[in-house]
């Protein structure tokens, strides 16, 4: 059947999943969104801007599997790099579509809006090329093509892809075959077979595994496989911080997050006896490991990684995370007894002024399961790692790119992507950067709980930097009840404000109540100062870090 | 004397001008920062996110000469791109430094927080190669040839440059000779000569010359020599959109600005008539031009640019527009009688509700000498052609790179940079995404006026989309005076809306007494389908050149 490039794109998304395209209008843009308005299936989404559009896209892709977002040329597309460069830096597939000028102005190099002052029609295509996994630049000949390529790309690496598409090219005819189709990259069969073989003994041959899980565990969707290979092998099962949600933490045999030095001490003494250390998509980063400071004893056996698996030192190439996983969850069944299981009692939280140390605590205690947290870039994104995720949870948050902003629009993406209730903790520093993403929360009346903790600036600057008092980790005043009164477009919310835990106490009793009923907003105001041990911490393992490379 | 790398580069940006510095902290540029505020003469200023902070210092830099802002490494410079790239369309000088890792990271390619999964310290840089004139990556060696390097091609060719600094290397000692010194390019002094006869026979020749000045007037700081050059000739002037303002529009010999077929009549008359059309540093862009609609009967005899000047079509390379026009402004004496002068009238409004076309005519009446009159993108910014400054007035507005949402954070940075009165005009559309900056006004104390034009979405789109009722122009509906209750952060200000024109009227009157001594924002609610015409005839101009290139 015949069809148009823009149609065959959509098309194309909608058959990965994709319901929902975030991004901004721009004349050179229009033939996109006409296709995605039109389409049934595909809801348009405008964003407040391009970079909260690609946050958008981003959080929508971590729990629906791919994102999408539409931008203009130049100005719209270079204001979401950075979403997209966390994409790629996170790994996440999320697809950056731009709209650009026609062909003939290409061709004749006219100097028109959101060019540069010589014509210069591959300059943006250019920065995007180190901010994706690959891009194309559609014209007559090759727009089917280059399409199906960026897309089996994304799919097969779970990275982000960049496409440019000028306007008259958008309504090209060509034939809609092939839109519901993608070459999946296979393992190379001997060094798969043989990665199988060896993973299968080292199991016989052990009495107390430990499989790490991280980031890769959620991108690659294997969080069933995995918890099938936790009940047939009766292994313990630890993530990172980046892999946090990848297992169902109420698990019996689940130990926690590895977070080197500040681990829960039965996972720390569970690595000490464990006979073999199994990773899957370990991300070997500054966050992830607390500041290098895991493995520092023992090392992995086994890493199983996106596109190779290493044992014992011996790199096993082209062999796919989702083939050996795929494997393990099939094929192994030898029963062993693990050695611990863990304790995640809550703190009881003392009375009186909000402690930064007992607050996490206190919001678990309010979390259902399926509930969906996304957690901000910050000091209590380290935390977060303690928070004990009940069953059917979701985490999310930015722990490598770590920027800040994310979250709120991230937030917004998520929820267009779940019926489950969303809950963002975010800090006044983070959200100011990108807080009019909130009045779309209530365009699209989505019911979030947002709890924003005032501390009056970057705390994890405050910490990192000489002086906790230097003039620039200080940011302006806001009156957040007032924000919600400027967005909220007459539309019901909850809003409150906590400055004690006794107050804290009663409003997470009244959110019960407007929880998935209304969107609710809770300001949690801490003393500027008061910071979580891991922040502390985590400078003492950078430095000694630091120093080891001098 | 010795100094450090930091202190050596912001005694140099102090050098040429620049007190203030706009960016946001993070662990990485805490060294530079630390300069900039023991520095006694360079403030640093905390700005809400990155691409505002960009677009404050190329506000800040159209006023100032130059700009400087730092951010982050990877999520704060990739925020900021598009703003540095908006600064290379339109030849703003601006410095975008960024604090990197310490080079032992480097080296050792460890991946720390905002690096991709795989180390990668390059690729950011990379990028802005594609957004600068130049870059540099400091290191221990290179550090101080490098900074005076970047700083000679900003000054030099106006255009923006970019600088990473790793941690380690902000501290190292350098002697700091060489702060004050600017290696400035020079013409070849033959084509020079050359260039500088010819143009003066021309003039001799000439009866009715019309001399067309456009942005880089503005950018080389040339606007003194041009009113000397029409004081000592007589002859007719006029500037392009992005010109204007170069030239005072009381001037008796100044014929509007050139908007191809919707220019003054009395311009169209006198290019008819003339024997002399020179322009200085003219771009022939879309919107410049609106549409391609200038120059087309008769085209430019004399084209002084950059860095080369075209007579006759006959090319000059490697001659400065700054030398030719001294030149021009030092020795061209004859004396011709103009033959045009302007009738820049006001339209008399009509009264009731507003209506757009004569709402650019109200607001004139309320401009005084010398005030910074700051235009967002979109459609009013091509009616702000027909704005009729007062002596001494600044016009500053993105044409080219027509980013929407610059002009809120923009208007800051020339606030900061100037002690005159600063007049922002902007749409809802855009300013919803920038928005936050609005708190830094409070923060710093500033008092510009703000009319913000709410007819509910991107109205520019409306005009240029197949369907003005196309659901992506629709923009979130907000209550902007809770805006100013969330930011003002108890600071008294000015809050009014108008609907009709006597409404209108009476606010302005009110709002004279508040200029200059308190915040003042005006929000002006029109019909979302009441447009200029000039939106409508732009759009068939460029139809026209469309058409002309198939």
């Amino acid at each position: 059947m015949k069809t148009t490039v823009v149609d065959y794109l959509v098309k194309k998304l909608e058959f990965l999943g994709i319901n929902h395209i975030f991004g901004l209008p721009g004349d050179y843009n229009f033939n996109i969104l006409d296709a995605i308005i039109k389409s049934k299936n595909v809801e348009w989404i405008n964003s407040t801007n391009e970079l909260n559009a690609g946050y958008c896209a981003d959080g929508y892709a971590r729990i629906k599997g791919y994102g999408a977002l539409v931008t203009t040329y130049g100005v719209g597309e270079l204001s979401a790099i950075n979403a997209i460069a966390g994409s790629y830096a996170e790994s996440v597939p999320v697809i950056h579509i731009a709209g650009v000028p026609k062909t003939s102005f290409i061709k004749n190099k006219s100097i028109v809006h959101h060019n540069y002052f010589e014509a210069d029609y591959f300059s943006y295509e250019n920065m995007y090329k180190f901010a994706a996994k690959t891009t194309a630049y559609l014209n007559e000949k090759n727009a089917k093509d280059e399409i199906d390529r960026i897309i089996d790309v994304m799919v097969n690496e779970k990275l982000p892809v960049y496409v440019a598409i000028p306007v008259d090219v958008c309504n090209l005819e060509i034939d809609d075959f092939g839109f519901d189709k993608i070459m999946i990259n296979k393992s190379d069969e001997i060094n798969l077979s043989l990665v199988c073989k060896k993973i299968k003994e080292f199991f016989i041959n052990s009495k107390n595994p430990i499989i790490f899980a991280d980031y890769l565990v959620k991108r690659f969707n294997l969080q069933k496989e995995l918890e099938t290979i936790i009940k047939n092998t009766n292994a313990s099962v630890a993530s990172f911080l980046m892999g946090k949600g990848s297992i169902n933490e109420q698990n019996p045999n689940y130990l926690g997050v590895y977070m080197g030095n500040v681990s829960n001490k039965n996972l720390l003494d569970a690595i000490d006896d464990s006979d073999l250390i199994i990773t899957l998509g370990f991300l070997n980063a500054d966050l992830n490991t607390f500041g290098f400071s895991t493995f520092k004893e023992k090392t992995p056996d086994i890493l199983i990684e996106k596109n190779r698996t290493i044992i014992k030192g011996q790199v096993f190439n082209n062999v796919l995370i989702q083939d050996v996983v795929k494997y393990m969850a099939a094929n192994l069944k030898e029963t062993k007894t693990p050695l611990y299981t863990n304790n995640f009692g809550i703190k009881s939280s003392p009375g009186g002024k909000i402690k930064i140390e007992y607050l996490l605590d206190k919001i678990q205690n309010f979390l259902d399961e399926n509930d969906v947290f996304v957690m901000e870039t910050g000091l209590m994104s380290l935390s977060g790692a303690f928070l004990h995720l009940k069953k059917g949870m979701e985490y999310i948050s930015q722990t490598l790119w770590g920027s800040i902003g994310w979250a709120t629009p991230a937030a917004f993406g998520v929820n267009m992507g779940t019926n489950n209730n969303v809950i963002l903790f975010t800090g006044d520093g983070a959200h100011q950067l990108t807080v009019q993403e909130l009045a779309n929360f209530f365009e699209h009346d989505l019911k979030p709980v947002i709890f924003l903790l005032n501390n009056k600036g970057y705390t994890v600057e405050r910490v990192l930097s000489k002086d906790p008092e230097d003039k620039f980790n200080d940011i302006t005043n806001w009156n957040y009840s007032k924000i919600l009164e400027a967005f909220s477009n007459g539309k019901k919310y909850f809003y409150a404000k906590a400055k004690t835990f006794e107050e804290l106490d009663n409003i997470l009793l009244q959110l019960k109540e407007c929880k998935g009923k209304i969107l609710s907003y809770i300001e949690i105001e801490a003393d500027k100062f008061d910071y979580t041990k891991e922040g502390k911490i985590l400078t003492e393992n950078m430095k000694k870090y630091s120093s080891s490379l001098d």
